[in-house]
């Protein structure tokens, strides 16, 4: 099942995408509200609310699937790209936040941030979206944009990371049973391929995260984990290569599909 | 003008606290419906709501004075701190983050996180709350409770900072006009003076703290600043201490008041 959530007349409503249409799931406002439903799977799969054929919906329609009360981040959690920024595997999860302004739909326009446009990297990931009882809901896709300057001003990596709308969330969220464990997360600027690495690669996978996040703080349904990236960002380059207006970022996974933004100047 | 909220009667309410009376501010839910009103200041001093003789509020009664949507902690401010951690003072604020599941009551009990109780420190700290258009509201005392274990298991602190329930805050919001800029924060474990700092020591005032944060991310009535903690914390000392249980945990301001919780075992 993919779960996502459209604009449509002035407000958002929570679906369910078929093939060629979203089904609307009735009966509560969001996503966050379906999935603080212990029955929330049930509800979803049979609802049958209006029907919206997919063709008609616009790309600015999609809004990011679900508005999550806090963003964990995940860093240095891809082998590959351990080994990039000159690390050793690690025996902890480097966890960092993200505030959920930095939230944006899956193909609205990304504004570089005026007080740090220069220095703007990609980090496409596998996101965690929690369900009831801190369980996992499904998976969707996050563009952990980072604002390489700030991220390195000082030891604490949040302030790079958390720029008001910044970091593309969906395009759906798709439920396990849906989702390959080989899956593997792409990044592209246009057409270009600057990441690739397979979930497999994960030091902690989804699971071994929820339950070491879990021992610190609850996870709440519609929380998101953001897993980490591969390697490939533009930081670790030679030269060094960032965001610039005119530059499409696309983030994608089979699977779950992916997420285009265009880059738009400060 | 003296803000906070009282667990009364199965709910919270917000209340202006008088010399002897909590007055109840009526037409609002809570402190952050409360601030996200531009005219917040009048509306709650000129509140004529029921009174709340304080010597029959019992100490569980008095709950953290906002429920805030973000926390913004701010590390190494204090010059003295900054020397007994043995660095230098920063060009830029050093950020991060604690989820608002960390925040407790001034007077609950501070229970000791199962999964880190061996390394847990104080961080005694003024607090700014935001108001409308990231003003700043007032202020008030929080101490950034931190497992000195998790906190060091990677480069990033977030882990050791946000364990749920360990972050006291209160007892009130102290507008800007009735607290001193030559306030004085303080720590004590019982009757024992561990941290004191004034906070004209601070590198980052609270004034350029919202500035900083504010072109990263939007400031939100409620929202918190922890603007740092002065020196004496527990894992700079020879050798080392930490909280155990039985420990009183005392944090105070001259203007604001003192929290006072009691730790208790995992």
């Amino acid at each position: 099942m993919r779960l996502a959530t459209l604009r449509r007349g002035g407000t958002t409503i929570p679906v369910r995408v078929e093939r060629e249409y979203a089904v609307r799931i009735t009966g509560v406002v969001d996503i966050g509200e379906l999935l603080r439903d212990p029955g929330w799977r049930a509800r979803a799969s049979v609802s049958t609310g209006p029907e919206i054929p997919l063709h008609s919906v616009a790309d600015e329609e999609w809004a990011p699937p679900v508005a999550p009360s806090k963003i964990v981040c995940v860093g240095l959690n891809y082998r590959a790209h351990i080994r990039e920024m000159g690390r050793t595997p690690p025996e902890f999860p480097t966890l960092f936040a993200k505030f959920p302004e930095a939230v944006i739909g899956p193909y609205d326009p990304l504004r570089l941030p005026p007080a740090a446009p220069d220095m703007v990297d990609w980090e496409a990931e596998v996101a965690v979206v929690v369900g009831p009882q801190s369980t996992i809901a499904g998976l969707t896709l996050i563009n952990d944009v980072t604002a390489r300057d700030f991220q390195n001003r000082t030891t604490q990596w949040l302030q790079g990371k958390t720029f008001e709308k910044t970091a593309p969330l969906g395009p759906v969220i798709v439920t396990p049973d849906e989702f390959s464990t080989a899956a593997v997360v792409r990044c592209r600027i246009g057409s270009e391929l600057v990441q690739e690495g397979g979930i497999d690669d994960l030091v902690f996978d989804p699971a071994a995260l929820v339950g070491y996040i879990s021992q610190i703080v609850t996870l709440k349904p519609g929380d998101v984990i953001a897993t980490g990236t591969p390697s490939g960002v533009g930081h670790a380059r030679t030269p060094p290569r960032y965001l610039r207006a005119g530059d499409t970022l696309v983030t994608e996974s089979d699977g779950i599909g992916a997420m285009r933004n265009l880059i738009v100047a400060a």
